[in-house]
């Protein structure tokens, strides 16, 4: 089920939704219209109680190279400029903030904004011919956005190293680094992501949600606050009744028995 | 010497404390009556000028598999539960403000909690065969109170990716994302943690009381108040006459002659 | 051009400036003169618009084996300490703020202050057999300033370990830790050291100096905080002429043609 030609947007039966950048002639690059799709997409799953996880692809050859450059240079102004990448930065924060996990399915090349969308999935899978880089300083424009993603993902004489030589590493350098969980010879790529997400759909989704939100929450406070947040966001997860249930099963070694749950 | 059944607390020469979980027929999980234990024997050492160094390992087949669940399901309420949170994040904490290092020995497994005990431990040495998870999520409880020691230990990604599988992870792997400092056969693990342990009692308490807490605090602020916290603490250790005679020893091209030293 | 015995500052034509500790005799070790000589260059150079990276190397056999412990212990006073803390902090911080990448290039051995000057760095290439360690702590003097720079390159547990054992790494542990970028084989240090200065100084400036500025301040502060900030720095960045005419130079599928840039 396609809504826009831009972006795919499938769900499955088990709640795994697929969103596939789907401009492969642009190397799926974010245009406006691109950003707007996926923010309007994201938007729509975080209401949706039957979506447990997203999946998110790139159609072609690429996963995403970034900015549309041509979009971009077409009418230059300051004002212009601060508008579209704070549309940008709203739509990556969304995909933290979103109810569910969210994974990066990365093939062919991640460059610039794309590498950013990588590294602010909350997981990555990797064909390992796939290739990355923040490579706008080779157009001196440093990728100053995608610095806020590297940062957090990757330890710091790392992330200044690609993004002062817009040079790419490849897949394996990117798991050791931490910009990617997994790392699958490219005809295993979608096994590999099955298995990850046939993972979480197996997971209550209250405890996901909850766990998620608490997860990005405590990173930025001191560790004393952290802990008062994740006690009690914990005490409040042990009283649903999914949790109830997971607990008791547990003790009479048994499965629990879920009912198919909403968030 | 013994105080208390669930944890054996023993003292050597050299000031190496261990305390061992000893509840071995409930993997170690951290009961009420544990979490006091370890809260009771913790602000012992806090107390005893004469210990330098603190082990915590767990009897039996396991480190430590976390809460204990029985104890949990027996009469749920929030209010119970963020009691039961708060006084498990209160233990932990008291781990990181102790002024000797702390150390976790583990083998067999680390789990929830117990993965968080690893993770909270100043070092930690880990027999080859051990693992570690997250595994509440897979009980309808994500991992909340773990994820603010597991987020402060590995990288972004792995640490989410930890939280959301439940998954286990082997020791080698624990060593290449930060969660374990040294990884040894399971017959050599004593022997490589005595090597730790050797390097540790060594050095003056002063300096290492003095630099563990600056260490910790300097982590939460931004990087120009932590070296103005950095370089006061620093300075006043360089009065401390310990170091002056470390410094002056180099000097001189000998040993430094410390006396038993008190924090 | 040799300004001062201490401290060799010497400038290409491509705009790369070479510091070189000059010290042998004392393992280069951080001399309240030598601090206050890199201070003044480091000044020096935040003015030139023509310097474009910089590298801190060492004369002799080792990088820099951190503090001149015979002039700090020659009169020992909490004063004198303080001050000598706080020179040393600005001088790191200096490089952190300086509008141009600075990469250490290291050999031989990097203690104490030495290997906090190679954390502080931006970026680090060493020789592979080069070792790091932040060794105060076997004299008495916990290595706290020290700590403020590793613990923001390194894994928690990884410093932690470094800083109570006071025990030595070699290049590839550092590596693989986060402390360096790359390591080469001792003949080939300044061939790889080369390649990364070739493609820094193959950047716009003005590109570089605002990234540079924007990825540390960024690290100080949340997340949504973080993309503000990088948003507008990014849309200052994209209305420079040299990343119009490097965007537009890639819509032409052509070399971007940059006047010799000044930041």
């Amino acid at each position: 089920m396609t809504e826009d030609p831009l972006l795919l947007h499938e769900k499955d039966a088990r709640g795994v939704v697929r969103l596939t950048l789907n401009r492969p002639q642009a190397f799926n690059s974010l245009s406006e219209a691109m950003i707007a799709a996926l923010q309007a997409s994201l938007e729509r799953i975080a209401e949706d109680p039957a979506a447990r996880v997203v999946v998110i692809a790139g159609a072609g050859r690429a996963f995403c190279a970034g900015h549309d450059l041509k979009e971009m240079r077409a009418e230059p102004s300051l004002d212009y400029y601060e508008r579209l990448f704070a549309a940008c930065a709203r739509m990556m924060l969304t995909i933290q903030k979103l109810p569910v996990p969210v994974v990066a399915r990365v093939h062919g090349i991640a460059t610039a904004a794309g590498c950013q969308l990588v590294a602010m999935c909350d997981l990555a899978v990797a064909a390992r011919d796939a290739k990355f880089a923040v490579s706008g300083v080779n157009l001196g424009l440093f990728c100053s956005t995608p610095s806020v993603a590297l940062a957090r993902n990757l330890s710091r004489k790392a992330a200044f190293e690609m993004l002062v030589t817009g040079e790419f590493i490849g897949a394996d350098e990117a798991l050791a680094k931490g910009l990617v969980n997994r790392v699958a010879a490219p005809e295993d790529l979608d096994a590999e992501l099955g298995r990850l997400l046939a993972a979480i759909v197996a997971k209550p989704p209250v405890a996901v949600a909850a766990g998620k939100a608490l997860f990005y929450r405590q990173l930025e406070t001191g560790i004393a606050a952290a802990y008062d947040d994740a006690g009690r966001t914990m005490a409040c997860n042990m009283m649903d009744p999914a949790a109830l249930e997971g607990v008791q099963a547990f003790i009479d070694k048994r499965k629990p028995s879920w009912a198919d749950g909403s968030r």
